[in-house]
């Protein structure tokens, strides 16, 4: 395939064929997902350019692979053979923030910390929060719905869309969803693509609902001697009416893994533990009476220590520790065969006790595998770490089993096999498994209609649903 | 065409061919829509009723018209000729309320306000309140995604729908959205569901995100020479970071047919009003502020009153007064050639002066109408309501142009055609005036996908877009 009328096409410098750049480009942060040989790496500058890019891979029936920062952890945004890859990163002009209507518009390249930090500014928020918030693009956190810590009381990336502008399969340009607060003119086809992984269109321009800067919580934190005494406080504190802005839990085993990375100063013989905000919707006592109620509900489940403190640099201490479990996971794998699956099933959480103890059999059942399980707890939402030594064939096998084990215990306590981290390669045949028959057909129905022939990154996420 | 194989297929008495009893569920609460004639009703009992109307009419190509409490206000519930009637109304159970994980689980039929009756037992809240509330069904909030008057700061029904049961066009089963707080697997067709009208499934299942009981409201009302400096309130008031729980917009004119309808004690003289609560997230100093904060924008604004009360009774006789609008203006209209139009435009906050303003020219136009405007103005949506002469064919036109001034003028300010109410018949025509191009496309390409023969809903929202 001759590539000159793309370049002709584009911004200077768009279409790069070096074969280290592309290289560098053909993968996200997933591990043990399959990465293909791209044709070429395309840096769109403008809209023109992701318009112009559509129209030809549509002609040419050429596979086009969306990607933001490549910070995802599913394999959505890694190259397939014979691909373009088609970047949004260069395009990451905040467009224009409005305090009255209450909403931002920016190109999908801007960076989430990037986006909060303007905002903050004007006294606005932003608030979903990925653990990817410093390296992630609003474009990526739209195309996988990403959540974060935040998400327990403050939603996620989907609850504050607002309006779309996408390039579809074809190159066409649409703008989707409401320009006003409320708005019903039509379907709701804006949040169609929120999630949809680079399967239905490549968007360009994303408007966001933002909100009046959020309070400085009061934090806390309970300290168990096991995984399910900490999951059964979270169930009775949410169904007690609690209303945290976090909720935090760390396994024992990550506890270790995190002490070993870094000066955090988390209880060492800890079973498990958790990190509880309160923010009281901006009042202190609120807050306060949010975290009795808390701290009561630990020690009636165990708790061997609750502690809080007004301070916020404790509270950035804990945060920082949280967000640390991504690097001393990493440092800990390095250290020991340098394998590591990190699992993402969400559970009701009334299920949490139930699906720890299905996490610790799983754990159990496999000696030569270490499994660290943080949780965005108080949405049901857990991410138990698999370890395992990537040299040795028989542990990967074992990974991969546990991997699907903790899956499987996740959809029979009427979970999903991913609450945040999207399907991607990794779980494209997972999918399958969630969705009942109709749903199925209906998704294929849909990407056929939106996408003809095929050509958004195919072998993804809507791969495996069968026909 | 023969119906008894479908009596056979459907619970005893679910076929209904009773000319009158059909006429008597032809219409919902649009006025001058237009109303065709149905081949029969069908009170669907059960999911298995619905499944069997589906298959019934896909083989038959027959139109299908779903149907909840018959209370929109466009049209879409509107009997089609040939039709079959799907009420959904006798499947009215709370199937269950979830403390811990925050939700409920309702069949279509189900009332708003029984809903709430029953969540607030559990000391939960379902916040979305449209105008109907006492009259309308769960499913059709979801088909119409209604609003209300705590949208401002609670949001509108797609807000709270976690999970939809959905019976498709072949008569088929789904399932879909997330089982947990937080879940990306596979594309988010429940959203797509939201809003559709009836022309993409039939609901027969909800459950939906509840939140801990709202906090009661402290309630202020200020009084305006007219209604741009009430505009004017509304734009500063929320640029300011305002954060009220309702926003609540009368105009002079429906003052009159207010107090003309009861003794709501409302300003006689007045050129327009503001109702705003505020409840602080709880906190009655915080709610208390949040009211001084308009008071302040009010006053700055002209405001020759501004009054706040911290009791309940006033707070209630005030919202009731604005419920009051619908039937005052019912009552104003037979007294006055019995026509009437409801509008329904939203535009972005900021341009509320200037949208208030191109409603006095309509009204200025047109001599022979009545124009009398109450607004959700936090939201910037506000309903124009044209009263003329139905007996007087030019009084007709000239309403229908100033209906369609109204709407000319949102879409001019950056608004949308319809707010809350839905496109149904009444807006298809403008629908396509909203949407651009491939918007339009793509709107027709997932119809014909998920509804290949055509038989949900025809000739309403989708209908006149194009090829």
């Amino acid at each position: 395939m001759d590539l000159a009328p793309l370049r002709e096409a584009l911004s200077a410098g768009a279409v790069v064929e070096d074969a280290d750049v592309i290289a560098a480009h053909s993968a996200d942060h997933a591990l043990f997902s399959p990465v293909g040989t791209a044709r070429a790496l395309v840096r769109a500058h403008s809209i023109e350019d992701v318009q112009a890019t559509l129209r030809f891979a549509h002609e040419h029936r050429i596979p086009v692979v969306p990607q933001g920062s490549r910070t995802g952890l599913s394999g959505a945004a890694n190259a397939v053979d014979g691909c373009l890859l088609l970047s949004l990163a260069k395009m990451d002009a905040i467009v224009g923030i409005d305090p009255a209507e209450g909403t931002c518009t920016v190109q999908p390249g801007v960076i989430n910390q990037a986006l909060k930090d303007a905002l903050a500014d004007h006294g606005l928020s932003y608030p979903p929060d990925p653990g990817s918030v410093a390296i992630s693009s609003i474009g990526g956190n739209v195309a996988t719905n990403a959540g974060g810590l935040c998400c327990v009381k403050y939603g996620v990336t989907a609850d504050y869309v607002r309006r779309l502008r996408v390039v579809l399969a074809d190159g066409s340009l649409t703008t989707l969803g409401r320009p006003t607060a409320k708005g019903v003119a039509g379907l709701g086809l804006a949040q169609l693509f929120v999630g949809s992984e680079g399967t239905l269109g490549v968007v360009v321009e994303v408007t966001l609902d933002v909100v009046p800067a959020l309070p400085q919580p009061l934090t806390a934190i309970a300290v168990f001697p096991d995984s399910v005494s900490a999951a059964g406080t979270v169930s009775d504190y949410m169904t007690s009416g609690g209303k945290p802005a976090l909720m935090e839990f760390i396994d024992g085993t990550t506890i270790g893994m995190i002490n070993d990375y870094g000066d955090f100063g988390l209880p060492a013989d800890a079973g498990a533990m958790l990190i509880v905000q309160a923010d009281g919707d901006g009042t202190l006592s609120a807050a306060s009476a949010e975290l009795e109620a808390f701290a009561a509900a630990a020690r009636a489940n165990g708790a061997s220590e609750v502690m809080h403190s007004e301070d916020p640099r404790d509270s950035e201490l804990l945060i920082a520790a949280r967000r640390a479990v991504s690097p001393a996971s990493e440092k800990y794998a390095v250290a020991h065969g340098g394998g590591v699956l990190v699992d993402d099933v969400c559970v009701p959480r009334e299920r949490l006790r139930e699906m720890f103890a299905a996490v610790a059999r799983v754990d159990a059942q496999f000696p030569d595998l270490t499994v660290g399980t943080c949780a965005h707890a108080g949405d049901g939402n857990l991410h138990p770490s698999i370890f395992f030594d990537a040299q040795d064939p028989h542990a990967v096998a074992a990974a991969e089993e546990a991997f699907a084990l903790i899956m499987e215990a996740g959809l029979e306590l009427g979970g999903t096999i991913t609450g945040e981290h999207g399907v991607g390669v990794l779980k494209a045949g997972w999918l399958a498994r969630e969705l009942d028959p109709a749903a199925r057909a209906l998704h294929l129905a849909i990407k056929r209609a939106v996408d003809p022939r095929g050509i958004l990154n195919p072998g993804k996420m809507l791969a495996l649903l069968g026909e």
